[in-house]
């Protein structure tokens, strides 16, 4: 059994990649940069999203790909920011509901207009696990932790802290009243993942958010020059 | 491809269902009550377990079974209140790192004196998807929800509200600094799982910690009443 399972999950992995490459072919074709945006659950991503694009990020044409395991709470709060929105949900039954993979996407991408768009980023569903397996054909990711959440975080869940360019500390309004040692959680980050960006914001009162917006709106750029 | 998946993963639902009845079967041959902890990372589990056994659960002798993706900075949490902790680490691999299943419990049960306690808590790894879809053998499941998630939770997750006996809303010193609407979540938590009880609490100040004492003090005997 146990054999068949680890087969079947490196044939899974092994199929997601290359459904992710696939992707990254149409995104290149379309000239569009793609944001994976990871967190727990009620880390704020939604609530990040809509401060960035409430005034939309320069010139750059922006959609969004919203997953949840169910209902369209998210993608209705998004929609009223005027950019074009698409719901994924991952469905019913294990396996296929606590993350996206490319397949997923894939089937999303028919619904979006991708030549008309610079950047479009794509809210996982809420979960510090199973996401960080399964790349989409991004070409950046982010993840967002919540100072509510603790300052353990990177230590508990170290490999989707190491599966993203940017982490992004959510809620620091809420420092003065939880025990999160900002200094110690950067520290426990920096040993699981050396080197890699972070900022820190508050997504309900805007503190910090300018920052966030300037790395999103310098991405396309930085994801054309050569690597 | 997809019907090998689907096949592949009622196998292995299947699988846990068995190992879940093997499971149960000891624990009722040795007295012991269980109780799945479950929520979405850094909800205050293991905060909320150092409230409730600091002073002890009155005559009731009380074992902890601590799942973690890595590490074991909770079971070192909880070993400093002299109750019995055994770590189990879900490892490395998509698809057993997200969520304890019955089989992982069941490894773990060498290690635990099980005829001396009356009650075992296992705390689950923090994830609202996964964990849902696996019983372990337990007698009673709780879900911790920290306002600082968001009251829409509910909707967004909720097989994980259904799959519950009890739902703690934590962190409740954070409502007067969070938009966190406490009849909107509760209407909406009856909307998927009417009639579950819940209590809400911060694991962080004591308040409400009494209540969440009282109900898992009185689980034992409830669960050996008739049913």
């Amino acid at each position: 059994m146990h054999r068949v399972k680890v087969r079947v999950v490196e044939d899974a992995l092994d199929a997601n990649a290359t459904i992710a490459r696939a992707n990254r072919d149409d995104f290149e074709r379309a000239g569009v940069t793609v944001v994976n945006l990871m967190s727990a659950p009620g880390a704020g991503k939604t609530t990040l999203l809509e401060r960035v694009l409430a005034d939309g990020l320069g010139d750059l044409r922006v959609g969004v790909l919203e997953g949840d395991v169910q209902g369209s709470l998210d993608a209705d709060r998004l929609a009223r920011l005027h950019v074009p929105v698409v719901q994924l949900n991952t469905g019913e039954g294990f396996g296929g509901e606590c993350h996206l993979d490319a397949n997923m996407v894939r089937s999303a991408l028919p619904a979006l207009a991708l030549d008309d768009l610079d950047l479009l980023i794509v809210e996982n569903v809420g979960n510090l696990v199973c996401p960080a397996e399964f790349r989409i054909g991004e070409d950046a990711r982010i993840m967002v932790s919540s100072v509510a959440e603790g300052d353990d975080k990177p230590l508990k869940y170290p490999l989707m802290f190491r599966a993203c360019e940017l982490v992004v500390v959510n809620k620091v309004d809420l420092l003065p009243h939880v025990d999160f040692d900002l200094p110690a959680f950067l520290h426990r980050l920096d040993a699981v993942h050396p080197g890699v960006a972070h900022l820190a914001c508050s997504a309900r009162t805007g503190e910090g958010v300018g920052a966030v917006r300037e790395w999103l709106a310098a991405l396309p750029e930085r994801s054309r020059a050569p690597r």
